[in-house]
Order: structure tokens, then sequence, then C-alpha cells
């Protein structure tokens, strides 16, 4: 969930001084036009300490014209708060319709984020989510435009940014000393935040999570995604009464032309035939025993296998089921839906193949097609494909639960050997049946599928079920790094660590 | 929440056999006309034990043309199942769109309720109760068409019907052993029951809470519900994509010709007035003492009064602050909401009076205005209103858990008595500013009120803060009701028990 806030993204002085001045021009003007809506706008910042999350609440207020923002934090509750309900301080916080509120943490709060945090069991927390799903559900609907950002830091990154804050005199790190205990305590910490994101990131009001590490990028980012929520809204006050589907309002992430996830995958990775060989060789025979021990233990295990068009996933595939005892594995294609499936929720034909304990089931092309291919050609509304990411996310979370071993793997190419491969598939008469017309229309999307598969492995890789991409340019390297991953898992999963 | 499920209500041999034909003529067609469309239907059968919950779905097989009906009980589960996530069983029994699944239970399974007994507190089945919510969310806006009914049985009904259940030999309630230990928990499963209820009655699948304790006014009532609901559908079906508001679906309560909860009131209650003289001094000075006591012990506590125009609130709510000392009580008059107010949630400028710990807060008219003034006169959409019922009970849920005592009045008054007073209000003249057109305007819509009342009891009613219905027509024994019922509740909530 945190990949897309871990890739060293930047903006240069130059170019952040160049964006400013429209920037701030537009915002200001959106400010104004708001005022006259029926829509309070609600801001929270939160994230991981030392991301600055301070600094960004001063530079919205400096773009932004101050006298119709009102900024909360909530710091040790006063006793007017505590004699009255927890909401109560949240409640007078709430700006009226067409004022903004900048809201620190918002009721995602200090409580609980401790309350997880020395809890034994995350599912203490679930009581708290599903109030606090329920209260922006409530806002939004009332007409409440809910922006939520997550402001992240590697942990190299924290770690060098919280020793400086410490050395300062004035931060406030420094003044709350509550936390000074936590941090070492990282991967606890993006647990617990994936948790929370994970179960309130609702339609009508998303998270949006920002990289935090170079502060012009974080600060414009924010900027951007405001200025693109804000103007949404006065687009769909302008038309009238809102006809809003059960999840409308969903704001896609926002796409900047900073690197993406996919841009991360280094493809010149590669194998040498002999080396090929030998690796394969050794994990396949690996798998099978392992597939044998998971058999006898009843683990079951569901691999996706998703990618571009002649990305290889079918040769990947063939190495596994190579390995794996045909009678407790199944491979499963999945093409257009049946008459019997498209007569039932899209999730259903897929909830049918779920395996047995002790079984494999490796799907080729998977659920993920409803914010792919769906989404780009249409099949799917915007209201459909936009709550696929939260079914999907619960529907991994109960495999998972069931101890179901998931994983996913997106099979990575470029253009290039793509348009390669396609050329080569038309030429030699064995491949002929592989490539049609529909992967040449395809090739033309591309670069809707490229944000389409960042937005899915931001919104779908959670620590249950985390995306794997596979630099595939290299057919030998993609495939011995898709075994490998399938044996490390699985040794995980059976022998724990 | 069960108060209209003990109304006692019968439908006689002749009634019944005469509404049949047009009933079962009618379903027939609906469920002809709902194979063209991408709904399906799903009828979850739930409720006490011994309400007949089997009797009622052969009526419905009986009645429907079974070809497309699936009817499923989850029993012990089988091992294909238990070797699958918990849900692959309830994917497994989803009926296809245009076609009808009947679910005895449904996902409201034996392990939840289970669960629920077992544990000591009810939280721990949040997160099943918050699963099962997406789940039917996630159908419901798929298109799927969920009827959730529950059949109530009286504590005494019940008694005697299990009574006669365990003399029989082929009962199902015979085979299930497991519960046999449970009758006599019957308030233990009530409150359990409520819960549930509670937190998955949302508008896009609601709960029909039914009294099975007349076998054919159950069966009958079940008919006309399920008709309705499909008829409903194949409306909104032909006016083309349904663009539906976030909680739209909602299916109001069935009215029937039967009996109401308000109906029940006995009007003819009266008191002499050197009685209530006695009473009420004696209740007013037992209520002074525990007033303090409670600020002592930073108790606060809520009071709400509804009722008809000229129903008597004024006069009671007087008798209530003449003795409690000013200092730790406000009584608000809630009006038309100020423009301030008029710019937030309608929610907001309750949680501003919200008093603090160890205060009162006398609300003359309340947040109830958004279900039956708001929705009476339009001033609320259906979509608004309807979703108000899961937020009042959300509010009121928070208010209770913080420990704030909540007493909810509904002062009682029949229609002539209404006219009785109104004429005297105009003929007194310090009276006079009492009465108003619009108390006249109102008074013409009556029959909506009593609708919206009787909605609202039964959606609003909760084990935290129940209503109670306050015989009006003699003010004297209203006065005393009133304020004995809050003494009474004071006292168990400063002393237990």
């Amino acid at each position: 969930m945190f990949e897309a806030a871990e890739l060293g993204q930047k903006v240069s002085k130059h170019d952040f001084e160049a964006a400013l001045p429209e920037l701030r021009a537009e915002l200001l003007a959106a400010q104004r036009a708001l005022k006259g809506t029926r829509s309070p706008l609600i801001i929270i910042i939160s994230g991981v300490q030392g991301a600055g999350k301070g600094e960004v609440v001063n530079r919205l207020n400096e773009w932004l014209d101050t006298r119709d923002i009102q900024t909360h934090a909530f710091w040790d509750s006063t006793d007017e708060e505590r004699q009255r309900p927890y909401y109560w301080r949240y409640w007078r916080s709430l700006p009226p319709r067409g004022s903004t509120g900048i809201l620190f943490g918002g009721w995602y709060s200090a409580e609980l984020i401790d309350k997880g945090y020395s809890a034994e069991s995350l599912n203490v927390i679930d009581t708290d989510l599903n109030r606090i799903v329920d209260y922006e559900r409530m806002l939004a609907v009332d007409g409440a435009l809910i922006l939520k950002f997550w402001y992240h830091l590697p942990r190299q990154v924290q770690r060098r940014r919280l020793q400086s804050l410490t050395e300062s005199e004035h931060s406030y790190w420094k003044m709350a000393a509550r936390y000074s205990g936590r941090k070492k305590e990282y991967a606890k910490f993006c647990s617990l935040a994936e948790r929370i994101i994970r179960a309130t990131d609702i339609g009508l009001a998303p998270w949006h999570v920002i990289e935090a590490t170079d502060r012009r990028f974080r600060d414009l980012t924010t900027g951007q995604i405001l200025l693109q929520a804000l103007k949404r809204r006065l687009q769909q006050e302008g038309d009238g009464p809102r006809a809003q589907g059960p999840e409308a309002g969903f704001e896609p992430l926002a796409v900047t032309d900073q690197a993406t996830i996919l841009d991360r995958v280094d493809l010149s990775q590669s194998l040498e035939k002999e080396v090929y060989k030998r690796r394969l060789a050794g994990y396949q025979e690996r798998l099978n025993q392992q597939a044998w021990e998971a058999y006898r233990t009843r683990r079951a295990c569901v691999m996706v296998f998703e990618g571009w068009d002649a990305g290889g996933k079918g040769g990947a595939i063939r190495r596994l089921t190579a390995a794996i005892d045909a009678r407790i594995m199944r491979a499963i294609s999945v093409a257009a839906p049946t008459d019997e499936e498209r007569a039932h929720h899209y999730l259903w034909r897929f909830w049918r193949q779920v395996p047995r304990d002790g079984y494999f089931t490796i799907f080729d092309r998977s659920w993920y097609g409803r914010v792919l291919v769906e989404r780009i050609e249409g099949f799917a509304t915007d209201a459909e494909w936009q709550r696929a990411y939260r079914e999907i996310n619960h529907f991994e979370e109960m495999l998972t639960e069931h101890g179901i071993v998931v994983l996913k793997f997106w099979l990575h190419i470029d253009k290039d050997e793509q348009l390669r491969r396609f050329q080569e598939r038309e030429r030699v008469p064995y491949k002929q049946h592989k490539i049609t017309e529909e992967d040449w229309r395809n090739r033309e999307k591309w670069d809707d599928y490229e944000r389409a598969v960042n937005e899915m492995v931001v919104r779908t890789s959670t620590e249950y079920a985390p995306w794997i991409l596979v630099a595939g340019n290299d057919k030998r390297f993609a495939r011995v790094e898709v075994i490998k991953n399938v044996c490390q898992r699985l040794d995980r999963a059976l022998h724990g660590g």
C-alpha cells in the first residue's frame, strides 16, 4: 500500500516555482466558488512521524484564503471534551458548508493509534474503524467533501528525519514525548497504518497516500489533489442535484508526471541460459516437495497472474504447473464470463474456484479484470470498478484469514518488448494463434492500462497479499523470479519466519 | 425494537382466505417479471425459536413458482465448506439474477449467534456484523433485492410454543439439540438479536420484524412485504437504470390494517387531582435529590420530548424543570434551525447541546424532527430521512456509551382530545398564542404522522434508549407518568439493578 510512496519522487525548485502561481490562483478561485455550495471541505492530515504534517498545514494556509479555514489539532483532550462523548470534539471541529476545516489527524486519533499499538490483535480497533466509516459516510452523503492525506516516509528517510528533529528545540515531535519510545517501531506502525487506511478507504472519502521525502513534491502533490477534488466537486454542483451512485465521489489517485511504481521495475535484469536451467530445476524440485507438504498440512494456495499481453504469463505458469502434482493443482484461464457467471456478482465465479484446504489454484488473469480491462473498456461503470478495490481487498482478506496463501504477480514488460513479441508471434507460424486484433487494440491503450495498473497496485497491495512486480523483458529471469517467490512465500507459510 | 411485534396481531381465517387469491396471483406475476431483470431476490428467514421459520418457507414455496426458487439451510457445515473460507458457503447459495434464493438464517448464522452468546461483551461480534454489512451492500449495489425477515414471539407465547414443539416428534427444534439449553434465555437472545438487527439494518438491505404469534398474520404479512418490495423493484427497473441514492432501496415498514404500537397506548388512564398532587410532589422531591446525586457522581442525562401538537409536552417538561436545580439543567426548545445550524449536518446542532458529565438537558422536540416533520413536509429527501434512523441510533449509542442516560418520551393523545385542546386554546385568551394555522394544517396530516411515529418507534427504540409512550389524554396522568419514568431510570443508572 505504501509502495507508491517510496519511489523517491522529487520536484525541483525550478519546477515548483513555475507551477506555483497557477496552482495558487486556481486554488483560491475554487475555494471562493465553494462558498456558494452546500459542501463543507474537510481535509485530514495524517501520516508517519517526521513527514512534516505541520509544514503541509502551514502551506495550505499560505495558499488558501485563511479567513475561510479553521485548523484543528486534537492534542490532549480538554476537560470539556472528556466530559462528553468521544465524537463531540469532532463535531465541534466540523466546518460549515462552503468552508474548510483542516484537521490534524482528525478522528484518526492518537488514542486510536495507541489502542492499535498496545493491542495483541488489531481486531480490537475494528469497532472504532467501523464507526469512522459510518461517520464519514454520513458526512459525505450530506454533502461534505472529505480529503484524507497520509504522508509516508521510507524507513531510512524517517530515521534521518527524526534524528534531525530531535536535535531541533522547537519541533512538535520534541514536544510530544509520548512518541519518543516509538521511533524504532517503524514496521509495526506501517502495519497498523495499512489496516486503518484499508478499512477506511471508502469511495465517499478516499485516502491519498503521498511520499513526503521531498518537501516540494509533498506540498505540490497535496495542492494538486486538493485542486482536482475541488474542481470535480464544483463541476458536480454545477450539474445540479448530484445523482450520485452508492460510492460516487471517489477521487482517482492523483496522477503526476512523476515516476510510477511500474517505472521502478528494473527491466534490464536477465539470466544466462545455463544459470536459468539450473535455478529453475532447483526451484521446481523444491516447489514439488513444498506442494506435497502443503497438501499434508492442509494449506491451500492461490496464485494470480496478471500482466501485459505477451508479458509471459503462460510461460511462467507452465513452469509452476510442471512442478506441482496435477492431482492437487488446478490452473484456470479466465476469459469472458459464461452466461451463468454473468448472472451473478463478478466475484461469484472466483469464489467458485477457491481451492479446498491443501490444494493449489493458479489463475491466468483474475478478478483484477474488474479494475483493468473492465475499467478501461467501460464494461464496468465508474462506481463499479471504483468500489471493486475494497471488495477485492475484503475477498483476499477472507482467503488469507482462512489460511490460504495468496500470491499475486504482475508480469511487466516495456512497450518495445511487447512490440517485438507481437511481431514475432505474427511471424512464427505456431505462435500465430496467440496474437489477435484485440491485442493490437489493447496496445493502443497502453497509457490507460498503465494508470490502471498503478492504481491497482497501490489500492490492493496489502500486507496479507502484496503484489509482486516481475521484470519480464527477459523471460528466463521472469520465470525464475516467479517460482522463487512462490517457494519463498510457501516456505514462510509452512515453516513461519 | 420488538415492540411492534408484540401487539398480538391476528388475521381471521376468513380474511386470510379472502386475501389469498389476489396475493398469490400478484406474487406469481411479480416473480415472472423479475426473471427479465438484473435483480436476484434474496430472502433471509430468521427469528426466535418456535416462530415457525420452516412453515414460512414452505408457505413461500407454495405461493411462488418453485422452479425459480432455491432454498438453503445452513446446518452443520460440510467438510467441503469447512475447508474453504467462511463465506464460500454463502456465495454458493446465491441465486442468479432473476431468480430467488430463500436462505434459512443466511449469514446470520448459528455460529454468529453462538459467538454472541458465549462472549462477555457483544463487541466481539462487531467485526462479523461489519463484514455482513459490507457483503450485503456489495450484493445490493450490484442489483440484488435483499429481504430480511425476523420472526418474533413474545416471551409467553414462545414458552408455550416450545413446550408443544418438544412434545412433537418431528420438529426441527427437536432435532437441533444444541438449542435445548437455551429456552430460558429469552431476554439474552432478544438482546443479542437487537444488536444484530440494529447493526445490519441498512437502507440497502433492511430488516422486517414480524410478529409470529398468529400464523396467518405472519404468513400474510410476509407475502405482502415481499410483494410490495418486488413491485417497487420492478417499477424501478422500468424507470431505466436506477439512479439510486446512497441508501436507496429502503423499504418502509409494511403498513397493514392491523393495530399499531400507538393504538396500544391505553388513553383512558387518568389520575384524581389529589392523588396527582401528592404523587407529583413526591416524585419531584425525589428527582431533585437524584439530580444532585447525578451531578456529584458525574452522570449526565438527556431527555427528549416528542408528541402530538397540544399533547402536553410543555406541561410535562415544566414539572421536571421545577424539580431540578437550574444550575445543572438546561431546557432547549427546538425550532427551525438557525442559519449557522443549517450550514451543518442536521445532527450538528444537537451535538452542540450534549450536556457535560453531571448535567441535564431536556429537549422539547429533537433530532427526531428528521423522521417526523421533515419527512412529512418533504424538508428531507427520502434518502435523508431513511438513513436518519441508523444515524440517530448511532448518535444515541455514543451518548449512552459515554454514560449519559437517554430518555425519550412520546406524549400520545387521540384526535378528539387534540381537537378539544385546540378549541380550548382558541377560546381561552391566555392560551391563544399556543395555537396557529400550522397546528391545524398538521392535524390534517394525522395519518401520515401516525405512520411516521410508528416507524420511528420501531426503528429507534433500542435497549439503551427505548421510547416511552405516555398516555396523554389525561394531563395529570401523563405528567406523573413522565416524572415517574425519569426517577426510575435515574435510579437504575445511579444504583444499578
